[in-house]
């Protein structure tokens, strides 16, 4: 099972970072696997624009996302909650992603966490980002890990320390390992063939 | 009454610019108002991050479409429905907006309408697309107008042949201009009074 | 200006009832507005059926549910969030009263507050509850009341003493009124008329 | 693999019916599943109501649709839009199910599949469907069907004659089924387990 995961936020140190390495840790030192990280900030793509892709083609930083996502059988987001949505980051991501083909998202499993500093969590951004995946074929994970007050739920060293969250993290994480594992075969490496 | 209007797409002779510059047109022929239309492919922005906006600041584009934006006490915005979901423009967009103080968008009258090739008229974009302005206070006109069948609907000048979806837009936009001319006192031109 | 009030849900004592009663209070105390508060479950109406309608016709209580509805200018509705969605009261409730000509809900306002046991105060089966208002042409106050952690929020009494959730809902229910009466001429009496 | 279908409306012959009964004879004769076809007109419940529950209990329908619900390993439902969401009779059956212990949808994969008269088939519907089944566990498939124009698409046997909406319903029903029969173990039978 090979798994690749990034957060849907670019600033140095979000929450959302901290949230998804936590979950590397996790799925590392638990079930030993080798996590594909992926910080979007170092391969960085514009709004999606139809006159780009027309005039320049899908951007490379675009067709290099692709092909690390295609190769994975399952991914964790970590997606913020913006104004009650989606991060334009991911939005945009997953619109150009779109454009490829073959489909780097579909039939993939994914599961999507977050946190924010509200008593949600960011439960509403969460069920809106499913949305566009779904939409994709992507097969979303019915349980979702929304960690609410993130200013004092993480240390300084971005540990998440808040233990109920932390609990409910690591259950649902290893939830999402063991329904994943129970698919066979695990969805084709798509773009590995092409 | 003072309406801006614009697209949530940006390739030049999209239909979503297709469709607001026939909402203009009807507006300014049937009510005579003066609409202040926004290209937003003028006004180039990146996708929203947090480091931008501590290292360089909002955007300068945003603080003028901030300005723009919210001298109006009403927008109309053509909405696209990618992957049944907001387009990362506008996402971004408001995300943007957002960071502005006093806000742009608070109390503002606001009619979605969209067209797509599909026989939807990505209607499941639209209702997405209400969810962050909402968020922001935005009294979103609960009618929509999702123009189905894109590719024939409009013809080679970029007119709305379509005659049902013509007397669609024609009703909800008098409906709407109605109901916002009933709003006493209008909503505050908040950026003019900073 | 005349506003009806009710909760989505039917236990006598629910939170609901508790919430939407703080607001009767402080509506009337505040503005001197006599409320017409509506239990739901002195109205007993079936899940939506086609058959009940074409055999029965529409149930009698739906008919005075929508003349007492369509009586009042604004409605402000305890909605409760069941599995992330609208009450089946709630959704049966719409659903009938869409049956109705005319409509009691079109162009009515509409303020949306709820209550629940955990941290997010069942803020996104707020949001899925919107939509069918809206698809009804009801203008859904875009700023809503999630008041969480009910069980220690309310007193034996039914009294809301969490500090913060009480001075929001004040908050937003002058901000609604002070938005309805800004609103000339009121949504006509519609079912008055009939 | 054992799978259970209904259709979320009550209507004798209702389009739902009719598109849920059409899924059932491909199911059979393409892959020679025995379909547990089930009308919930058959077996009444009422509008959700926690006194019912606490006074008289789970209502004993509802405890029958469990085992036959919690026996199968999939699920397909056709689902009607109301008013741009699920029908009170799906939400009142998912919040009424949500009660049993154990859990007979946590787990069980679903397919979402619709009709209307509208251009659009239900869409809007289709996906606030699928909210209240993620938050109980289900694996709503991320692929769903919505037929438009039903008024024209069955014949007068109930028979699915368009012939693009027959051809997209038995690819999905085919995708569904591959991508459950890949899935091992497939989901506990938890019903009958206890």
């Amino acid at each position: 099972m090979k798994i690749a995961t990034f957060a849907g936020a670019l600033r140095k140190g979000s929450v959302s970072k901290q949230l998804v390495l936590e979950a590397n840790r996790f799925l590392e030192k638990r079930f030993g696997l080798a996590v594909d990280y992926i910080d979007l900030k170092e391969h960085p793509f514009p709004l999606y624009d139809t006159d780009i892709e027309q005039q320049d083609g899908i951007p490379s930083t675009i067709a290099e996302l692709g092909t690390r996502i295609g190769a994975a059988n399952a991914l964790v987001i970590a997606a913020p909650e913006y104004n009650g949505g989606i991060s334009s980051v991911l939005k945009a991501l997953v619109d150009w992603l779109s454009r490829l083909q073959p489909s780097p998202l579909q039939g993939k499993f994914l599961l999507l966490v977050g946190a924010s500093p509200s008593g949600s969590g960011g439960v509403v951004g969460l069920w809106h980002t499913r949305v566009p995946f779904e939409f994709l074929g992507v097969h979303v994970f019915p349980a979702m890990v929304a960690v609410p007050r993130s200013a004092t739920a993480f240390d300084g060293a971005g540990a998440l320390i808040d233990e109920k969250a932390r609990g409910k993290l690591h259950q649902v994480l290893t939830d999402f390992v063991a329904h994943v594992e129970n698919h066979h075969p695990l969805p084709t490496r798509i773009r590995e063939a092409s």
